[in-house]
Protein backbone atom coordinates (compact mmCIF):
# COMPACT_ATOMS: atom_id res chain seq x y z
CA UNK A 1 0.00 0.00 0.00
CA UNK A 2 1.50 3.46 -0.96
CA UNK A 3 2.05 6.07 1.86
CA UNK A 4 1.51 9.34 1.24
CA UNK A 5 2.45 12.48 3.44
CA UNK A 6 0.35 16.05 2.72
CA UNK A 7 1.02 19.15 4.33
CA UNK A 8 -2.52 21.26 5.44
CA UNK A 9 -3.50 24.80 6.50
CA UNK A 10 -6.34 25.05 8.76
CA UNK A 11 -8.70 27.60 10.65
CA UNK A 12 -8.72 25.99 14.15
CA UNK A 13 -11.98 27.86 14.78
CA UNK A 14 -14.54 25.51 14.53
CA UNK A 15 -12.56 22.35 15.37
CA UNK A 16 -12.54 20.45 19.22
CA UNK A 17 -8.92 20.39 17.82
CA UNK A 18 -6.84 17.96 15.30
CA UNK A 19 -7.83 14.62 16.78
CA UNK A 20 -10.79 12.93 15.74
CA UNK A 21 -13.80 12.63 18.16
CA UNK A 22 -16.91 10.93 18.10
CA UNK A 23 -19.65 13.92 18.69
CA UNK A 24 -17.34 17.09 17.39
CA UNK A 25 -15.83 17.93 14.50
CA UNK A 26 -12.13 17.57 14.17
CA UNK A 27 -9.41 18.46 11.81
CA UNK A 28 -8.37 14.66 11.22
CA UNK A 29 -12.15 13.74 11.11
CA UNK A 30 -12.49 15.81 8.14
CA UNK A 31 -10.08 14.59 6.81
CA UNK A 32 -10.69 10.56 6.87
CA UNK A 33 -13.91 11.80 5.35
CA UNK A 34 -12.61 13.46 2.67
CA UNK A 35 -10.68 10.82 1.78
CA UNK A 36 -13.25 8.28 2.18
CA UNK A 37 -15.48 10.51 -0.42
CA UNK A 38 -12.41 10.24 -2.72
CA UNK A 39 -11.66 6.38 -2.40
CA UNK A 40 -14.22 4.78 -0.64
CA UNK A 41 -12.48 3.59 2.51
CA UNK A 42 -11.79 5.30 5.76
CA UNK A 43 -7.51 5.23 5.94
CA UNK A 44 -5.75 5.97 9.65
CA UNK A 45 -4.76 9.88 9.10
CA UNK A 46 -1.82 10.50 11.61
CA UNK A 47 -0.51 13.63 12.00
CA UNK A 48 2.41 15.30 13.29
CA UNK A 49 1.37 17.58 15.95
CA UNK A 50 -2.19 17.23 17.71
CA UNK A 51 -3.43 20.68 18.28
CA UNK A 52 -5.97 22.00 20.77
CA UNK A 53 -9.39 23.40 19.94
CA UNK A 54 -8.67 26.68 18.14
CA UNK A 55 -5.28 26.52 17.67
CA UNK A 56 -4.72 27.00 13.83
CA UNK A 57 -1.94 25.34 10.86
CA UNK A 58 0.18 26.38 8.46
CA UNK A 59 1.89 23.89 7.94
CA UNK A 60 0.66 20.59 9.86
CA UNK A 61 2.09 17.11 8.67
CA UNK A 62 0.27 13.71 8.01
CA UNK A 63 0.96 10.26 6.69
CA UNK A 64 -1.77 7.63 5.55
CA UNK A 65 -1.85 4.82 3.07
CA UNK A 66 -3.83 4.09 0.32
CA UNK A 67 -5.39 0.92 -1.33
CA UNK A 68 -4.00 1.96 -5.00
CA UNK A 69 -0.95 4.49 -6.28
CA UNK A 70 -2.51 8.10 -6.88
CA UNK A 71 -0.68 11.34 -8.14
CA UNK A 72 0.09 13.26 -5.21
CA UNK A 73 -1.11 16.62 -7.26
CA UNK A 74 -4.53 14.44 -7.98
CA UNK A 75 -4.84 13.54 -3.94
CA UNK A 76 -3.85 17.36 -2.98
CA UNK A 77 -6.65 18.41 -5.64
CA UNK A 78 -9.20 15.81 -4.61
CA UNK A 79 -8.92 15.93 -1.04
CA UNK A 80 -9.55 20.45 -1.75
CA UNK A 81 -12.35 19.73 -3.56
CA UNK A 82 -13.84 17.20 -0.42
CA UNK A 83 -12.78 19.17 2.31
CA UNK A 84 -15.35 21.87 1.45
CA UNK A 85 -16.76 23.51 2.98
CA UNK A 86 -14.39 22.86 6.24
CA UNK A 87 -12.03 25.17 6.36
CA UNK A 88 -8.85 22.77 6.05
CA UNK A 89 -6.99 22.82 2.60
CA UNK A 90 -3.77 20.50 1.34
CA UNK A 91 -1.10 22.44 0.35
CA UNK A 92 1.26 19.58 -0.68
CA UNK A 93 0.92 15.71 -0.92
CA UNK A 94 3.73 13.67 -1.77
CA UNK A 95 4.37 9.94 -2.17
CA UNK A 96 6.87 8.64 1.04
CA UNK A 97 8.60 5.72 2.14
CA UNK A 98 6.63 2.85 3.99
CA UNK A 99 8.68 4.04 6.90
CA UNK A 100 7.50 7.50 7.09
CA UNK A 101 5.72 8.37 10.07
CA UNK A 102 4.56 11.61 10.18
CA UNK A 103 4.48 11.81 14.19
CA UNK A 104 7.73 9.59 14.87
CA UNK A 105 9.64 10.96 12.66
CA UNK A 106 9.45 14.35 12.69
CA UNK A 107 12.82 15.57 14.03
CA UNK A 108 11.36 19.42 14.08
CA UNK A 109 7.83 21.55 15.60
CA UNK A 110 7.90 25.14 15.01
CA UNK A 111 5.28 27.32 16.19
CA UNK A 112 4.05 30.71 15.94
CA UNK A 113 2.22 33.08 18.72
CA UNK A 114 0.44 36.02 17.90
CA UNK A 115 -0.48 39.03 19.67
CA UNK A 116 -1.83 42.06 18.19
CA UNK A 117 -0.87 44.88 20.83
CA UNK A 118 -3.24 48.22 20.46
CA UNK A 119 -6.15 49.51 22.46
CA UNK A 120 -8.66 48.52 19.04
CA UNK A 121 -9.85 45.17 18.92
CA UNK A 122 -8.90 42.72 16.23
CA UNK A 123 -10.95 43.06 13.46
CA UNK A 124 -9.75 41.63 9.69
CA UNK A 125 -7.35 39.19 12.20
CA UNK A 126 -10.12 38.49 14.51
CA UNK A 127 -9.83 34.68 16.00
CA UNK A 128 -6.32 34.95 14.66
CA UNK A 129 -4.33 36.40 17.22
CA UNK A 130 -4.62 37.32 21.14
CA UNK A 131 -5.39 40.80 22.01
CA UNK A 132 -3.52 42.76 24.53
CA UNK A 133 -4.88 46.35 24.78
CA UNK A 134 -1.76 47.14 26.79
CA UNK A 135 1.71 47.76 25.81
CA UNK A 136 4.29 45.10 26.39
CA UNK A 137 7.96 45.34 26.22
CA UNK A 138 9.16 42.76 23.24
CA UNK A 139 12.74 43.01 24.42
CA UNK A 140 12.10 42.58 28.04
CA UNK A 141 10.17 39.49 26.70
CA UNK A 142 12.45 38.12 24.43
CA UNK A 143 15.70 38.10 27.23
CA UNK A 144 12.61 36.39 29.33
CA UNK A 145 12.32 33.92 27.06
CA UNK A 146 16.01 33.42 26.07
CA UNK A 147 16.10 31.59 29.97
CA UNK A 148 14.06 28.48 29.15
CA UNK A 149 15.91 27.74 26.08
CA UNK A 150 17.77 23.88 26.75
CA UNK A 151 16.88 20.90 28.19
CA UNK A 152 14.70 21.52 31.19
CA UNK A 153 12.14 19.88 32.91
CA UNK A 154 9.15 21.90 31.80
CA UNK A 155 6.53 20.80 34.29
CA UNK A 156 5.61 24.38 35.00
CA UNK A 157 4.46 24.85 31.17
CA UNK A 158 2.46 21.92 30.85
CA UNK A 159 -1.12 21.39 30.58
CA UNK A 160 -2.46 18.99 34.17
CA UNK A 161 -3.88 16.32 31.06
CA UNK A 162 -0.29 16.10 29.30
CA UNK A 163 -0.07 12.34 28.24
CA UNK A 164 3.28 12.82 27.52
CA UNK A 165 5.54 10.32 29.73
CA UNK A 166 8.25 13.07 30.83
CA UNK A 167 8.24 16.45 30.96
CA UNK A 168 11.72 16.99 29.58
CA UNK A 169 11.80 18.84 26.34
CA UNK A 170 14.78 20.40 24.37
CA UNK A 171 13.38 23.89 23.40
CA UNK A 172 15.91 24.81 20.50
CA UNK A 173 14.53 28.59 19.96
CA UNK A 174 11.75 30.79 21.71
CA UNK A 175 12.12 33.93 19.91
CA UNK A 176 10.51 37.02 20.36
CA UNK A 177 9.79 40.33 18.09
CA UNK A 178 7.92 43.37 17.34
CA UNK A 179 6.09 43.10 13.66
CA UNK A 180 3.71 46.28 13.41
CA UNK A 181 1.56 46.02 15.93
CA UNK A 182 2.06 42.63 16.41
CA UNK A 183 4.58 40.33 18.68
CA UNK A 184 5.56 37.26 17.12
CA UNK A 185 7.08 34.45 19.28
CA UNK A 186 8.22 32.22 16.86
CA UNK A 187 9.35 28.14 19.54
CA UNK A 188 11.16 25.33 18.27
CA UNK A 189 12.05 21.88 19.38
CA UNK A 190 11.77 17.95 18.73
CA UNK A 191 8.33 18.11 20.36
CA UNK A 192 6.33 20.28 22.86
CA UNK A 193 4.19 19.15 26.34
CA UNK A 194 0.27 19.79 25.78
CA UNK A 195 -0.38 23.41 25.98
CA UNK A 196 3.52 24.25 26.24
CA UNK A 197 3.31 26.93 24.01
CA UNK A 198 0.28 29.01 25.30
CA UNK A 199 1.57 27.86 28.52
CA UNK A 200 4.90 29.77 27.79
CA UNK A 201 3.30 32.58 25.47
CA UNK A 202 1.28 33.50 28.29
CA UNK A 203 4.14 33.27 30.88
CA UNK A 204 5.91 35.73 28.24
CA UNK A 205 2.95 38.22 28.48
CA UNK A 206 3.81 38.75 31.73
CA UNK A 207 7.00 39.26 31.50
CA UNK A 208 6.16 42.20 28.48
CA UNK A 209 4.19 43.94 30.84
CA UNK A 210 6.94 44.15 33.06
CA UNK A 211 5.21 41.79 36.08
CA UNK A 212 7.92 39.15 35.89
CA UNK A 213 11.81 39.48 35.52
CA UNK A 214 13.84 36.93 33.15
CA UNK A 215 14.87 35.81 36.50
CA UNK A 216 11.74 35.18 37.64
CA UNK A 217 10.93 33.48 34.30
CA UNK A 218 13.59 31.29 34.60
CA UNK A 219 12.77 30.60 38.47
CA UNK A 220 9.21 29.60 37.23
CA UNK A 221 10.85 27.10 35.40
CA UNK A 222 13.21 25.75 37.85
CA UNK A 223 9.97 25.43 40.06
CA UNK A 224 8.54 22.71 38.09
CA UNK A 225 5.25 23.75 39.73
CA UNK A 226 2.07 24.34 37.47
CA UNK A 227 0.96 27.41 39.72
CA UNK A 228 4.17 29.43 38.78
CA UNK A 229 2.63 29.66 34.94
CA UNK A 230 0.62 32.78 33.68
CA UNK A 231 -2.20 32.48 32.69
CA UNK A 232 -2.61 29.93 29.72
CA UNK A 233 -2.68 32.20 26.85
CA UNK A 234 -5.65 31.83 24.16
CA UNK A 235 -5.94 29.43 21.16
CA UNK A 236 -6.22 31.66 18.62
CA UNK A 237 -2.88 33.32 17.97
CA UNK A 238 -1.14 30.04 18.04
CA UNK A 239 -0.33 28.52 14.73
CA UNK A 240 1.24 25.17 13.92
CA UNK A 241 3.84 26.20 10.59
CA UNK A 242 6.09 23.80 10.08
CA UNK A 243 7.41 20.13 10.52
CA UNK A 244 10.40 19.00 9.99
CA UNK A 245 12.08 15.72 9.16
CA UNK A 246 15.21 14.71 9.26
CA UNK A 247 15.53 12.11 6.21
CA UNK A 248 15.00 12.36 3.02
CA UNK A 249 11.59 12.64 3.22
CA UNK B 1 -18.01 72.60 17.19
CA UNK B 2 -15.09 70.51 17.41
CA UNK B 3 -14.10 68.44 14.36
CA UNK B 4 -12.09 64.82 14.88
CA UNK B 5 -10.32 62.39 12.70
CA UNK B 6 -10.54 58.86 12.83
CA UNK B 7 -8.47 56.26 11.17
CA UNK B 8 -10.41 52.65 11.26
CA UNK B 9 -9.78 48.93 10.23
CA UNK B 10 -12.67 46.83 8.87
CA UNK B 11 -13.76 43.85 7.22
CA UNK B 12 -15.57 44.57 4.21
CA UNK B 13 -17.26 41.27 3.84
CA UNK B 14 -20.65 41.82 5.44
CA UNK B 15 -21.27 45.52 4.23
CA UNK B 16 -22.84 46.78 1.02
CA UNK B 17 -19.67 49.43 0.80
CA UNK B 18 -18.70 52.52 2.91
CA UNK B 19 -21.49 54.40 2.02
CA UNK B 20 -24.61 54.66 4.03
CA UNK B 21 -27.58 52.74 1.87
CA UNK B 22 -31.19 52.69 3.55
CA UNK B 23 -31.85 49.02 4.02
CA UNK B 24 -28.46 47.65 3.92
CA UNK B 25 -25.27 47.33 5.93
CA UNK B 26 -22.66 50.00 5.69
CA UNK B 27 -19.62 50.80 7.27
CA UNK B 28 -20.41 54.58 7.03
CA UNK B 29 -24.05 53.78 8.63
CA UNK B 30 -22.35 51.80 11.64
CA UNK B 31 -20.23 54.22 12.77
CA UNK B 32 -22.86 56.91 12.84
CA UNK B 33 -25.30 54.26 14.83
CA UNK B 34 -22.04 54.12 16.75
CA UNK B 35 -21.75 57.61 17.18
CA UNK B 36 -25.22 58.06 17.93
CA UNK B 37 -25.35 55.50 21.30
CA UNK B 38 -22.14 57.53 22.23
CA UNK B 39 -23.48 60.94 21.85
CA UNK B 40 -26.94 61.00 21.70
CA UNK B 41 -26.93 62.77 17.93
CA UNK B 42 -25.96 61.37 14.51
CA UNK B 43 -23.47 63.60 13.11
CA UNK B 44 -22.06 63.50 9.64
CA UNK B 45 -19.62 61.52 8.79
CA UNK B 46 -17.25 61.78 5.78
CA UNK B 47 -14.88 59.07 4.53
CA UNK B 48 -11.85 59.71 2.34
CA UNK B 49 -12.78 56.55 0.06
CA UNK B 50 -15.69 55.38 -0.80
CA UNK B 51 -14.80 51.44 -0.82
CA UNK B 52 -17.29 49.06 -2.65
CA UNK B 53 -19.18 45.68 -0.97
CA UNK B 54 -16.26 43.40 0.01
CA UNK B 55 -13.42 46.17 0.06
CA UNK B 56 -11.62 45.94 3.38
CA UNK B 57 -9.69 48.61 5.21
CA UNK B 58 -6.38 48.89 7.14
CA UNK B 59 -6.48 52.61 7.45
CA UNK B 60 -9.79 54.33 6.43
CA UNK B 61 -10.12 57.92 7.35
CA UNK B 62 -13.08 59.65 8.27
CA UNK B 63 -13.94 63.04 9.81
CA UNK B 64 -17.22 64.44 11.74
CA UNK B 65 -18.13 67.01 14.26
CA UNK B 66 -19.51 66.90 17.87
CA UNK B 67 -21.69 69.16 19.91
CA UNK B 68 -18.53 69.01 22.89
CA UNK B 69 -15.13 68.51 23.10
CA UNK B 70 -14.14 64.28 24.15
CA UNK B 71 -10.41 63.43 24.80
CA UNK B 72 -9.47 61.44 21.49
CA UNK B 73 -8.39 58.33 23.11
CA UNK B 74 -12.32 58.46 24.66
CA UNK B 75 -13.70 58.67 21.19
CA UNK B 76 -11.49 55.66 20.15
CA UNK B 77 -12.55 53.86 23.19
CA UNK B 78 -16.39 54.57 23.31
CA UNK B 79 -16.64 53.86 19.66
CA UNK B 80 -14.60 50.17 19.59
CA UNK B 81 -17.43 49.82 22.41
CA UNK B 82 -20.52 50.49 20.61
CA UNK B 83 -19.16 49.20 17.16
CA UNK B 84 -19.70 45.84 18.38
CA UNK B 85 -20.24 43.33 16.76
CA UNK B 86 -19.60 44.95 13.32
CA UNK B 87 -16.04 43.87 12.17
CA UNK B 88 -15.44 47.75 12.23
CA UNK B 89 -12.76 49.26 14.58
CA UNK B 90 -11.27 52.63 15.39
CA UNK B 91 -7.20 52.61 15.41
CA UNK B 92 -6.84 55.83 15.87
CA UNK B 93 -8.69 59.02 16.48
CA UNK B 94 -7.42 62.90 16.92
CA UNK B 95 -9.30 66.71 17.35
CA UNK B 96 -7.99 68.25 13.76
CA UNK B 97 -8.98 72.32 12.30
CA UNK B 98 -12.13 72.74 11.44
CA UNK B 99 -10.87 73.19 8.03
CA UNK B 100 -9.79 69.43 7.58
CA UNK B 101 -12.18 67.87 5.22
CA UNK B 102 -10.95 63.77 5.08
CA UNK B 103 -12.11 63.22 1.46
CA UNK B 104 -11.23 66.88 0.08
CA UNK B 105 -7.68 66.95 2.30
CA UNK B 106 -6.54 64.10 0.93
CA UNK B 107 -3.20 64.40 -0.92
CA UNK B 108 -3.05 60.31 -1.92
CA UNK B 109 -4.74 57.31 -1.24
CA UNK B 110 -2.90 53.64 -0.89
CA UNK B 111 -4.27 50.38 -1.83
CA UNK B 112 -3.14 46.57 -1.84
CA UNK B 113 -4.33 44.22 -3.37
CA UNK B 114 -3.51 40.86 -2.62
CA UNK B 115 -3.97 37.24 -5.00
CA UNK B 116 -3.27 34.29 -3.36
CA UNK B 117 -1.50 32.02 -5.89
CA UNK B 118 -1.63 28.36 -5.02
CA UNK B 119 -3.90 25.07 -6.26
CA UNK B 120 -4.70 25.10 -2.39
CA UNK B 121 -7.52 27.26 -1.86
CA UNK B 122 -7.43 30.30 0.81
CA UNK B 123 -8.11 29.12 4.27
CA UNK B 124 -6.63 31.34 7.02
CA UNK B 125 -7.22 34.23 4.51
CA UNK B 126 -10.56 33.47 3.07
CA UNK B 127 -12.20 36.84 1.99
CA UNK B 128 -9.21 38.34 2.24
CA UNK B 129 -7.57 37.39 -1.31
CA UNK B 130 -8.46 36.98 -4.79
CA UNK B 131 -7.33 33.02 -4.90
CA UNK B 132 -5.67 32.61 -8.61
CA UNK B 133 -4.78 28.83 -9.00
CA UNK B 134 -2.44 29.23 -11.63
CA UNK B 135 1.02 30.50 -11.99
CA UNK B 136 1.38 34.15 -12.40
CA UNK B 137 4.88 36.13 -13.59
CA UNK B 138 5.32 38.91 -11.29
CA UNK B 139 7.82 40.37 -12.93
CA UNK B 140 5.73 40.47 -16.03
CA UNK B 141 3.02 41.67 -13.82
CA UNK B 142 5.06 44.83 -12.82
CA UNK B 143 6.83 45.73 -16.13
CA UNK B 144 2.95 45.91 -17.62
CA UNK B 145 1.96 47.83 -14.44
CA UNK B 146 5.28 50.48 -14.93
CA UNK B 147 3.49 51.41 -18.60
CA UNK B 148 0.44 53.15 -16.45
CA UNK B 149 2.13 55.06 -14.52
CA UNK B 150 1.30 58.94 -14.75
CA UNK B 151 -1.52 61.41 -15.82
CA UNK B 152 -3.52 59.36 -17.99
CA UNK B 153 -7.39 59.08 -19.43
CA UNK B 154 -8.17 55.75 -17.20
CA UNK B 155 -11.80 55.41 -19.19
CA UNK B 156 -10.78 52.05 -19.49
CA UNK B 157 -9.89 51.15 -15.81
CA UNK B 158 -13.28 52.79 -14.54
CA UNK B 159 -16.42 51.69 -13.96
CA UNK B 160 -19.61 52.23 -16.22
CA UNK B 161 -21.69 53.82 -13.06
CA UNK B 162 -18.24 55.87 -12.10
CA UNK B 163 -19.48 59.15 -10.76
CA UNK B 164 -16.53 61.32 -11.13
CA UNK B 165 -16.57 64.37 -13.95
CA UNK B 166 -13.18 63.33 -15.37
CA UNK B 167 -11.57 59.92 -16.45
CA UNK B 168 -8.05 61.79 -15.99
CA UNK B 169 -6.10 60.55 -12.97
CA UNK B 170 -2.36 60.41 -12.15
CA UNK B 171 -0.69 57.03 -10.98
CA UNK B 172 1.90 57.54 -8.70
CA UNK B 173 3.16 53.73 -8.05
CA UNK B 174 1.75 50.62 -9.27
CA UNK B 175 4.12 47.87 -7.80
CA UNK B 176 3.57 44.19 -8.21
CA UNK B 177 5.56 41.97 -6.25
CA UNK B 178 5.86 38.56 -4.62
CA UNK B 179 5.79 37.56 -0.93
CA UNK B 180 5.77 34.23 -0.47
CA UNK B 181 2.59 32.51 -2.32
CA UNK B 182 1.21 35.34 -2.62
CA UNK B 183 1.36 38.83 -5.27
CA UNK B 184 0.72 42.07 -3.72
CA UNK B 185 -0.21 45.24 -5.99
CA UNK B 186 0.60 48.44 -4.53
CA UNK B 187 -1.38 51.38 -5.81
CA UNK B 188 -0.81 54.87 -4.80
CA UNK B 189 -2.67 58.31 -6.36
CA UNK B 190 -4.06 61.29 -5.19
CA UNK B 191 -7.47 59.73 -5.95
CA UNK B 192 -8.58 57.07 -8.24
CA UNK B 193 -11.71 56.22 -10.22
CA UNK B 194 -14.56 53.89 -9.60
CA UNK B 195 -13.28 50.08 -9.61
CA UNK B 196 -10.07 51.45 -10.83
CA UNK B 197 -7.43 49.60 -9.00
CA UNK B 198 -9.69 46.21 -9.31
CA UNK B 199 -9.62 46.84 -12.76
CA UNK B 200 -6.00 47.10 -12.80
CA UNK B 201 -5.41 44.04 -10.86
CA UNK B 202 -7.82 42.09 -13.41
CA UNK B 203 -5.92 43.24 -16.17
CA UNK B 204 -2.38 42.81 -14.68
CA UNK B 205 -3.48 39.26 -13.73
CA UNK B 206 -3.99 38.66 -17.27
CA UNK B 207 -0.28 39.67 -17.78
CA UNK B 208 0.82 37.72 -15.30
CA UNK B 209 -0.72 34.78 -17.22
CA UNK B 210 0.82 35.64 -20.25
CA UNK B 211 -2.05 36.74 -21.90
CA UNK B 212 -1.13 40.52 -22.54
CA UNK B 213 2.11 41.99 -23.16
CA UNK B 214 3.27 45.14 -21.44
CA UNK B 215 2.66 46.91 -24.50
CA UNK B 216 -0.62 45.29 -24.70
CA UNK B 217 -1.32 46.56 -21.34
CA UNK B 218 -0.63 49.99 -22.13
CA UNK B 219 -2.85 49.87 -25.74
CA UNK B 220 -5.57 48.74 -23.45
CA UNK B 221 -4.76 52.30 -21.48
CA UNK B 222 -4.77 54.14 -25.13
CA UNK B 223 -7.76 52.73 -26.14
CA UNK B 224 -10.15 54.38 -23.71
CA UNK B 225 -12.47 51.92 -23.77
CA UNK B 226 -13.96 49.88 -20.93
CA UNK B 227 -13.78 47.03 -22.86
CA UNK B 228 -10.46 46.86 -23.31
CA UNK B 229 -10.25 46.12 -19.40
CA UNK B 230 -9.39 42.75 -18.05
CA UNK B 231 -12.37 40.95 -16.10
CA UNK B 232 -12.62 43.48 -13.01
CA UNK B 233 -11.08 41.30 -9.85
CA UNK B 234 -12.88 40.36 -6.80
CA UNK B 235 -13.36 42.85 -3.98
CA UNK B 236 -11.97 40.39 -1.46
CA UNK B 237 -8.61 40.87 -2.31
CA UNK B 238 -9.00 44.88 -1.96
CA UNK B 239 -7.65 47.05 1.23
CA UNK B 240 -7.68 50.87 1.98
CA UNK B 241 -4.11 51.26 3.43
CA UNK B 242 -3.01 54.14 3.99
CA UNK B 243 -4.76 58.02 3.39
CA UNK B 244 -2.04 60.81 3.25
CA UNK B 245 -2.67 64.59 3.60
CA UNK B 246 -0.25 67.36 2.49
CA UNK B 247 -0.60 69.87 5.60
CA UNK B 248 -0.05 69.44 9.25
CA UNK B 249 -3.16 67.49 9.54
Amino acid sequence: MPRYRITIEYDGTPFSGWQIQPTMPSVQGALIDALERMTGSRPQVTGAGRTDAGVHALGQVAHFDLDKAWLPGKIRDALNFHLRPHPVAVIDAAEVAATFDARRSATSRAYLYRLLVRRAPPILDRERVWWVPVELDAEAMHASAQTLLGRHDFTTFRAAQCQATSPIRTLDHLDVSRVGDEIHILAEARSFLHNQVRSLAGTLKLAGEGRMTPAAVRAALDARDRSACGPVAPPSGLYLTRVTYGGAD
